[in-house]
């Protein structure tokens, strides 16, 4: 543990925001104790320091979700350390890996004050690179960018699969149900033996990590009793300090393909073809994404340059995309991967499959490479970028897609059937467009489900804007929930209401989960209210 | 919920066994309330009842063990209704699916006196095949046998994943981390959302379930917040009345093929080269295993054919099972799955890489069919049917290997290396020569792990056998927790033993689950000491 500076004193308390019912004397006693455990240049108050913290997409004015201040701690020791004293003082803690999230509230705390802890500060590093057995084990603060170079550089010849951005934390994306797109898309499926910091301050191993001499913790999920693993998953029951993840070994050959359909109706077709071809793991082995123009427009361009009204986009606007960009209202993504006498006969099937489709074609990088020159060139090499485990942060562009914009997520997950598609569809052009809001998705289909990842963008500089946003997605998730369309993750400003929904039994999920709360983190001390899993201490404030 | 009996004090309380602290009168008022609840005959303390569920294979003399009574709900309410009874009364349940279990203690109970709870007797309906999305719903008393028969008269082109024998529950043995030999073996991987009845008597519907309009309950396991369905595996935090298990679409061709090893120094070599064609999910898509010739010769022979003297087999008898069976030491079986043209190139990758072993010799059950009329064909052709979703119990003849035969399990966990499975089979080849008993084991190779699952037999009949099989099973769960290879599923009378060996943190994963237990289960009613877990009313008894 870092030796504690000598006279702590010397740095005064300056924060802005506390905690509830938490005075500003023992608040700054509190951070006196953090700075004797891990230093003093890693615990800040400044607000200097601590506003940069604050959500980067912000929906709401004042003085929610803002942190108190902020610590850096090292290693698993000084979780711990501020963890216990955190019990002590009960302050509540707000932990996350990286903090990006964007959409989702960033690095920023469900209780105002809270004491931010920046796990992936100071803690980011890859720990071991298995070839043999092909894992990779992480610190909180490894980025997909950080776990792709670290195992170019050991040799092996390993895949990543990267989420959308190359920023994410594999630990904070992994922990929040994120996906990928190559056959390891399912992170929460290849994520495999954690250490976690309990809300005491104890460390537990998960599974064969609890064997002193196993060398299995990474390799095998369970061990003896239950599997508590998904527990700690977009939860508040304790703060993960290191993840093994599963690596796919690499294939011989990696070719990615792209199918444009023409027509806003032809989404039904697409998604009724693709759930035959996915479902088998072959011969659609990545996970497939079937994009709209807009979002593929934004990735290249900016709304300028196909609408000057701020409403809604046109029919002719949209039109314009698609010839400008040589392409179709939708656009399926995907990847064949293994011996080129497997993947050549895929690309096969999966081209004669979707050719049923009136005017859609089919490229692939091969026809279609880089050097090509446009812009439907770039888009298809971005995507061969992201399935062969190159993490990049192409899709990024959508943030500039108008001046301050900035997203929500809508994303609803059901069966990958045609007509779940177009009711989602429907659903959501029509509440866009009475928003005067830019409809702008992609289905991710996994193997017997779709998540319909929507970006609600908004003027990040404008109140009202921010306000007619989070208006919109409330009603999104409203409409969507009547219609048995659940959402798997949410913004720190909707989870009460996604929690909502989740009704059944009197919301027993939730009366589950606050039992478990208040067991594990009797003092309810971390990331209180995440996921709208409150502690005793404040369930009825 | 069935109209109670008009007059139930007619038939007494029978039982034998009273679980400790209940008095009698008690225990009898429980039973006429639970004959109330879900009618008189299905609540039975009479001995000639209730004596049918003692564990088939007993390793103790005496009193341990033993239900006190049984009742058989009919539905997710009847189940209700009896676990409110037993927490106003404070009677111990023990919930078991069908009760098989062979090995791990069968239906019997950690607490004598505890009133059984079978469900499958009469919940046992396949509730729902979904060919399109490839996915059945069960209750706990649907076994392989009845999954494959309603799977089949539905028409659904979908193959299941079944256990090794076809009598197992198809949610007993998920929820136990039980295995099959399918791309889909890892059943708890494919199971998805689940019903569960909590120690209060609160019904939760995991996931998706949570939001009364979704029809993706069964289709993704996550939902908001934490993913707790691996909290209810192998634990006592609630019984499982209903669950989602998603099936492989059937592929066009499957080839099964058996290779065979001539020494046992072969092992390793064997591992070694099957790591990397099973880690990438193909050529070898199964879970394969590899067979030593005990074990396949117990299937289709008597110990008597090869050796009179009941000591340690001697290396000339296990030359005559390798001789009369036209077999090797060890036997990988797997099988490959898809098109033809892809399963043809794929069985001779495999054959190639697996004839660098001097003296394997390469079938397939297209080689050598059934018809083909030899032993070593009706072993190949069996495991064909097990791994293409035809369920059967044609391993049960390890049972008749000797008379009275029974088996425990010792079942360690580790990387599916060469030099793992070699330490593995010297230990145990040595401790059971010590014993005088057979070793007969089979290595089932997950994606990153392998199970080494061993049957050490004894005879159920002598009470010295069955004391000499406890301690030599213990003694090869110390052994192997010293090298590290940790247990992943215990007999009754193991569990406590094998809990300790997960001694990280001071036991902190025990202490975990004891919180949690009180949390749920707060009278301690739910299979109090299953895989170690004790209520805290019983924690220091």
């Amino acid at each position: 543990m870092t030796q504690p500076a000598a006279r702590t004193v010397e740095a005064p308390c300056t924060t802005t925001y506390l905690p509830e019912g938490v005075d500003p004397a023992r608040f700054a006693d509190a951070i006196d104790r953090m700075r004797e455990a891990i230093g003093i240049a890693n615990v800040h108050t400044d607000p200097a320091v601590v506003r940069a913290y604050d959500d980067q997409f912000p929906v709401t004015d004042g003085d929610e979700f803002r942190g108190g201040a902020v610590v850096w701690p090292a290693s698993t020791e000084e979780v711990q350390a501020i963890v216990r004293i955190a019990n002590e003082y009960l302050i509540p803690l707000h932990a996350f890996s990286t903090g990006r999230n964007l959409g989702y509230g960033g690095s920023s705390p469900m209780v105002t004050g809270s004491v931010l802890l920046h796990l992936g500060k100071r803690m980011h590093r890859v720990l071991e690179i298995n070839e043999k057995l092909a894992y990779a084990v992480v610190e909180p603060g490894v980025d997909y960018a950080t776990l792709y170079r670290a195992v170019q550089e050991s040799g092996a010849n390993l895949m990543i699969d990267p989420a959308e951005l190359d920023w994410g934390s594999v630990v904070g994306n992994t922990m929040d149900h994120g996906v990928g797109y190559t056959p390891y898309g399912d992170h929460a499926m290849w994520r495999c033996g954690m250490e976690i910091v309990l809300g005491d301050g104890e460390v537990l191993r998960t599974g064969m990590g609890g064997l002193p001499a196993s060398e299995a913790w990474h390799l095998y999920a369970g061990g003896i009793g239950p599997s508590i693993e998904g527990l700690f998953e977009q939860s508040n029951f304790g703060i993960c300090t290191r993840m093994g993840i599963q690596l796919m070994p690499r294939p011989e050959t990696a070719v990615t393909f792209a199918i444009t359909f023409p027509r806003e109706e032809d989404l039904a077709a697409v998604m009724e073809i693709t759930l035959p071809l996915r479902i088998g793991m072959a011969p659609i082995q990545s996970v497939p994404i079937v994009r709209n123009i807009v979002f593929d427009a934004a990735c290249v361009s900016t709304r300028a340059e196909w609408q000057d009204d701020p409403g809604p986009l046109t029919a002719e606007a949209k039109q314009r995309m698609i010839d400008g960009l040589e392409s179709g209202y939708w656009i399926l993504y995907g990847t064949c991967y293994g011996p080129r006498w497997q993947v050549d006969r895929y690309l096969e099937i999966i081209r004669e499959a979707y050719g049923t489709i009136d005017g859609s074609r089919f490229e692939t990088n091969e026809t279609l490479p880089l050097s090509e020159g446009s812009r439907r060139a770039e888009l298809l090499n971005a995507r061969h970028l992201l399935n062969t485990g190159v993490p990049n942060r192409h899709s990024a562009a959508v943030f500039d897609w108008f001046p301050n914009a900035g997203h929500f997520f809508y994303a609803p997950v059901s069966a990958p059937s045609g007509p779940d598609a177009a009711t989602q569809f429907a659903d959501t052009q029509r509440i866009s467009d009475a928003y005067g809001t830019d409809y702008l998705a992609q289905f991710i289909i996994g193997l017997r489900e779709m998540h319909h990842i929507c970006l609600p963008l908004y003027d990040t500089s404008d109140a009202q804007s921010q306000t007619e946003i989070l208006q919109m997605t409330r009603e999104l998730i409203e409409t969507g929930a009547q219609e048995g369309y659940g959402i798997y993750r949410a913004h720190n400003v909707l989870a009460e209401q996604v929690v909502e929904t989740y009704s059944f039994n009197d919301h027993i999920q939730r009366t589950v989960n606050e039992r478990i709360k208040d067991a594990l983190d009797p003092n309810g001390i971390l990331n209180p209210g995440k996921s709208g899993i409150w502690p005793r201490r404040l369930r009825d404030r």
